[in-house]
């Protein structure tokens, strides 16, 4: 097996101690970090970009409640009467007024049908005023942020083929963009893991960085296969059916572009273990021009679409 | 004809199943998504960056109306007496009333001669300003977004032309910035397709990089004339008048650069088709010496003022 | 004169009908466009950037004024007896009440002393606070757009100076970082233009891409001499006093990098004519060890220190 | 020693005068800047970002108060009685009240229960509303603009290690990330700075560029240990341990990369001196597979952890 070793993946080589595969589906890498606190591992701005958006907002409702409880609290200390315009009776009623009083002081809403009537309620309504722009400032920042990040609105199939190609046969699978987000100056990598054991017969990972046939483009405007010829510098020369079946293997993609619509650069990532790799196929075509012949259309539905095709060369044992 | 397969355009070779032309006069990809939901294609982002800025305002406005009824409702529905300073008297006036304490609510306006008066009204206003907050923060942000958002103010001649150049001739296209963004570090690449039959007679496009005399710049501070030599690495290489016309064939063009005023990289697209070339033509001059000759007039009117000129090499049959 | 041809300068070769020097002394390019009307070629969005910081908040300052008189007008207009709490009894006071309440419901304060008191006053109050946060929107959001705005914080040399350099002389100029702003992956690249007249004897723009000893850092931490080597390969070549001062000539300097305390790409551009160059003089030093030894001093008041010294080639005519 | 001058510092060669290590033990150039005004050379925006969060909540807090400050002494020098709602009898009370209007404009609180009853008090509030808007429009984006700056979350090796490797050895240094940020496209060089006596006998500082075996990587997913292997094009090739005690010398690092979170690029930098090295040493291993196999466990606390080990070469005198 000729195979170079991959300078670019920044894994180190010896990584017998690893475990599971290496990069999740999506292409998030398979790591838990250990031996810090979760302070110090947590990063905030992540977790506020990356929760899904009820989760968010439920945060944002929640933080403002708590804040708002926090100030009526404050206000029920110094004493409710120092609070202007108040209706309620009960003493739950009073405390449930300065809460509301303290939402509108967040808000910076401010009626003024209630309203600070001491200098010490006053001095606490305008610390509240500040608070609430200065908390609003992150909220909806965050908000804007999550909405406008910049993503690679991509789907891949969910297998690689290895189908004919020229003389021989080739690993292919292929991606598309979903939505009309057009990227620009598109780059796609592929390194592959291969589990092979050293010589005291522990299996150690080694990647190899794989040759494509095409693999930068200045436009993404429609599905695009990516194509890595078998050849001898191949890590996967002369690979049999079974040897796919025995051998731990892992595909790694890396696809970055300019996306015109962010104004920013994206980066996607997939990868595809063994059971996920198909012999012997080939992926059907999913564009056709529209009917009046005026421009392609892509059948997203078909990425995952392909068919049984020999290979040239038959390495089934 | 002798030519290098496009190694950059990331377009299936194979792609006699597309219709029409490849890219829009402007440059988009002329592809239609099938087989995938609306939704799952629509790009809300996208689409409010896109939209002219009257249907942009018109969103926003429609938004501010149905939201507003909504709370107007809302109010209406558990009681407007519990809306303090309420002065209408008629159904629709009581209504209309709140829907005007909805949208001082929701702006943060709360001039407080509506107010809520009862825990009930309290927490929906509450609740109501805190939606409005965070509404805003998009609705802001986006129209932010939408003035602050790079492009590429670059025009093009409408027609691609070829003109006599050193012995032979060469296929030339011009553009200029328009604006004084100026652009730094400004790549240009152009992409030929033709569509050329295979060994069965069907119609197939083939992609092409061509080489440019010039295809990089430091700055794009005047027009700029781009140049393609028509040797026998051309694809168009002996292409007779007769062949243009025969033959379907397009070149795209893609021009990306740093905008200094923007502080970010912006991209412009652009393509010909061969109705667009014209044979035997040059460009005339656009610029001249200022009255007083210390800086230079770039007359942008005249990016498509050319004249006849004879090709040094006779290929009309 | 044995020079290369820039090819990466992107400005078109004939270029004898341009006037004047090709770059402004701060790089900016020397280029007037016509043909075009001035809301094409207008950029609101760059004039709100560039402008100063005065004319930029007269602007708003101005911008808020007329607005609150358009709608204090429209106040008037329908009747200021629809707007609750007047005190004024003159028209001029009414109308100054009417404007400020404008000011009250476009800023979103809606103290409430002032209050809309009909449906008609309502919907306009509610038009008039959507306004306001929508301009505001773009107010705040120019303001602080201007602020943090990546600029390239860097002082050149008011010269160029031919000083000894190795066995010959070379072109020298620098620059130096003056704000704790660390640029990394610095590029520096240097265009030559030369008027030399052609067969015909008309003047012509040549241009031609300097090498330099180095070109590339990865810090900018201190001052930086950049130095073009007088070779064979350089269109300075074997030039006396005397050809500089007959001939039309200029660099221009563009200097790329990454700050990191914007977190952005930033570009610097400067240029000498002829008659900034000096002819035998070496820069002096400009930075020293601290007295403590700890750290160095960076003296920028130096940068444009140079003494005279005698070339090894004397090419004074 | 045969050494290549490092042509990617950008650091002037002749440096003898400079005082203590180049860069110090965070990467922040070791620079003082003299000759030039405090503000010219201060920058606002970078303090504002730089500074820590509770110094800038600080700084806000004051520039409130003393902005409050301001507006309620002019609304004091105006007359109070133009403030209508106003409700103490002392002169420090009428103050206070003032100083809380104000602080109700500037947030655009506007309760209203105070208000300003004359035009002049009018004119003066709405100045100070827009002044506010303005003024949280800084704040508030700064406040963002610190919560979202990108940042490279790495931590690094405290030493970096003479280790074997193949038959000889390599300096060796580690970093991981120790956030869920993960870095793609990451690059990594060093520069080794010796200082070397002249022929004069003075000590000038030497920058080399040094080989990495591995330098660039698709993503840091897990810990990297960077080697440089020491071969004759190493400058520290046959280093004794006395020509480390002897020789002043110190490794800079640069990282830099793609953070997909940020969507933006992210630079680090770190330093080892002499006294940092470890001579005869090699890392311990940092990551393991987890319990259950399907992932691995990156422990962060074992970064600095190494064992003696003897080189292969013994260079101890």
């Amino acid at each position: 097996m000729n195979a170079k070793v991959n300078k670019e993946t920044g894994l180190s080589v010896d990584s017998r101690h690893s475990g599971g595969r290496f990069f999740e589906k999506d292409g998030k890498p398979n790591v838990r970090f250990r031996g810090i606190t979760f302070l110090q591992r947590f990063s905030v701005y992540q977790f506020m970009l990356k929760i899904p958006t009820w989760k968010f907002l439920a945060f944002i409702g929640l933080t403002y409640l708590v804040v708002n409880l926090i100030f009526a609290t404050i206000f029920f200390l110094i004493g409710v009467e120092q609070l202007g315009g108040m209706e309620q009776q009960s003493y739950s009623g009073k405390f449930w007024e300065a809460f509301f009083f303290s939402a509108q002081t967040l808000t910076t809403v401010g009626y003024g049908h209630l309203y600070p009537s001491s200098l010490t309620a006053n001095a606490i309504a305008s610390f509240e005023a500040l608070t609430g722009l200065l908390m609003f400032a992150l909220a909806t920042g965050l908000l804007y942020g999550r909405f406008s990040k910049p993503k690679a609105f991509i789907i891949y199939s969910d297998n690689a083929l290895f189908a004919p190609f020229k003389e021989g046969y080739a690993l292919m699978f292929r991606f598309a963009p979903f939505k009309n987000h057009f990227l620009t100056n598109v780059e796609v990598r592929v390194t592959a893991v291969l589990k092979i054991p050293d010589e005291n017969g522990n299996k150690k990972n080694n990647f190899f960085s794989l040759d494509l046939e095409l693999s930068k483009a200045n436009t993404l405007s429609s599905n695009w296969t990516i194509v890595h010829n078998i050849t001898e510098a191949s890590p996967y020369y002369q690979f049999t059916r079974k040897d796919f079946e025995e051998t731990e293997t892992e595909i790694l993609i890396f696809v970055t572009g300019y996306d015109e619509e962010f104004s920013n650069n994206v980066v996607s990532r997939a990868s595809y273990v063994a059971s996920e790799f198909v012999y012997g196929a080939k992926f059907d075509m999913m564009y056709e021009p529209s009917e009046n012949g005026v421009s392609t259309l892509l059948h997203l539905n078909k990425i995952n679409s392909y068919h049984a095709e020999k290979l040239p060369v038959d390495l089934q044992p």
